[in-house]
């Protein structure tokens, strides 16, 4: 098969890797910057590097946009422009509407792959970037056809992903809600709590519990690539930061009440919501919580993800929280089911690290 | 030396664990209800147990109150109408005003450590719960007598806690800032997620990235434990979530305006807050010793702690020597780190205490 790939940073980078090693295809690169295409050659992300698309495009059986947001559009339609009709284009952008709207061509099929955009540039590109991540696809309605759909259906599960496909506007409501919002909300946190330390003529914050580093954790996320997100799904974020506006007022005046069955009921909805949405979200029944003392040194986490897979125990996921020394930290392990839970704490216990269940 | 420790949960059973095991203390253990009084005296968290709190109180140099939120007033008032003159009583609560203001007693200092509320019960409690665990001491101003502040500090060293000292109001404010209110948001977050799903008449929520379950793990927290601090630091929580709601409104300007320029410096701002806030960790190193001659009245100890632990400077350890004529004294202070060590010797110069560095 041969792909074409536009744009060759982290998501083109590692796109072209998981092609070439896990389906075999032939890779053609085009990167606005020469550099980045030598570097995308010398790590084997790409056979051949362009330096102007169209020789690629006019190639290729699937072409994969993957430049950053403000540049999607335009980049897409010039890709359906140049490519052949039995082509599939696909993009890799956080919002899907725009693109949708603008491609009514039906070779276009809109993707978002639910992968790590943490460290950029092609040299974080990994083959396995991809490994058990959602891909949603936004497929033009009754335009689509079959063939193209399951053309890159197989190709993103042969690099190891689990394609979704979602109506345009329901992905960038949903994205809005959980991804774009908690942003927001993480920037909003640490404004606030800097400006507390103003207030109290301190340098630094007193030590924080977990809730505050995790609500944190993606505070201040890569300007550029944000800043396009923010403004690219700029009107379903604001509804969604409507809604949270008018439920927060809700619950200031709930809390100003000081009511203890009305404040007890607030938090057990909210601990039935967290139950539904993130428990029914995996197999195997309720996600379980373990949380396991360990020393601050390598192989660690390897030793427990061994443990647990040799055994077939599943972890649904996993955060690590390091002590402020670093010499010691705790890692959370969500497991699905209660019998691979009880057994996830019989394996750990057995390796010698401190481990409590948290109960629900 | 002998403790008295009321309420065995996780939290008094760890105490009892980590006294008896790591400073060969004698417990002595009270809880309303007798079974959990037995099964902390199986696990070895305390020696004796007792149907009333008075006995195991008129013995003891060190109380640490650790019964829920709602019942810790009382019992506080409980332990210093019984304590013997110079015994030092402390509580666990997570919030610090009420209790304060209500132990004008001299001998009482408030107490939180910022370790493992999740899983309750003595049958979680672990002697290690409190290792490099910061643990806020709120002492009364002016009254708190150095030799039971010390006593207290040292012994919560030996549990491999780092006592804080802070005042309750500060203590308080931001707690809501750094704890309470992410608790608010994460609640909010996963009731308007399951509000969009109802919406999209679908039962699961579809596969969400990282942010969405950092943001929304405290979502639904105990109930039981929630709304007693929810109600007991409700003046503060509103006045955090006033502050968070001015703020979202500018946010949904920003938004809705769209420039790139205006949304990506506020995300520049909140990325400095993160590293300022969560990036300057400690910086550890060798421990240092200072001695500090100090006037021989109450007040003082907690005078230096307060001072040290508005900068964030760490007391690792601390000794009190007073003079012969008991009119004066020494404090030693060990600090990790070198520069730790120099911030707390111009802090300490700063309160008029003469003050030597002593050499390794």
């Amino acid at each position: 098969m041969r792909i074409a790939v536009l744009g060759v940073g982290l998501i083109g980078g590692s796109i072209g890797l998981a092609a070439r090693r896990r389906s075999g295809a032939q890779v053609a690169g085009y990167d606005r910057d020469s550099e980045v295409c030598e570097r995308a050659l010398r790590i084997g992300a790409i056979d051949v590097a362009f330096a102007d698309p169209r020789p690629a495009l006019a190639a290729a059986e699937v072409v994969f946009v993957a430049t950053p947001v403000g540049t999607l559009r335009e980049t897409v339609g010039q890709a359906l422009a140049e490519a052949r009709p039995d082509c599939v284009v696909t993009d890799v952008g956080s919002t899907k509407r725009l693109l949708v709207s603008a491609g009514a061509d039906p070779r276009f099929i809109g993707g978002h792959p639910l992968a790590g955009a943490e460290s950029a540039g092609v040299e974080n590109a990994r083959e396995d970037l991809f490994e058990d991540a959602v891909w949603y696809l936004t497929p033009a309605g009754g335009n689509t056809t079959g063939v193209l759909y399951e053309r890159l259906h197989r190709l993103l599960s042969s690099f190891g992903a689990r394609p979704v496909a979602i109506d345009p506007d329901t992905h960038d409501r949903l994205m809005a809600c959980v991804s774009h919002l908690p942003h927001v909300l993480a920037n909003a946190l640490v404004l606030q709590a800097a400006g507390e330390l103003v207030a109290e003529d301190s340098e630094r914050l007193p030590a924080v519990g977990p809730s505050f580093r995790d609500a944190t954790r993606v505070a201040g996320a890569n300007s550029a690539i944000w800043t396009d997100i923010y403004r690219a799904n700029g009107d379903a974020l604001v509804r969604q930061l409507d809604l949270l506006l008018e439920h927060l007022g809700e619950v200031r005046s709930l809390l100003a009440a000081g009511s203890p069955e009305a404040i007890g009921r607030w938090n057990e909805r909210a601990r039935g919501a967290r139950e539904s949405l993130l428990g029914a979200a995996l197999a195997g029944g309720p996600v379980q919580e373990l949380r396991v003392s360990v020393p601050n040194r390598p192989g660690v986490i390897a030793e427990i993800a061994l443990a647990l897979g040799r055994e077939g125990v599943n972890i649904s996921d996993m955060a690590l929280a390091p002590s402020e020394d670093n010499r010691q930290g705790v890692v959370a392990l969500w497991i699905a089911g209660e019998r691979p839970a009880e057994r996830a704490l019989e394996l750990v216990k057995g390796l010698g690290f401190p481990v409590a269940r948290v109960s629900a």
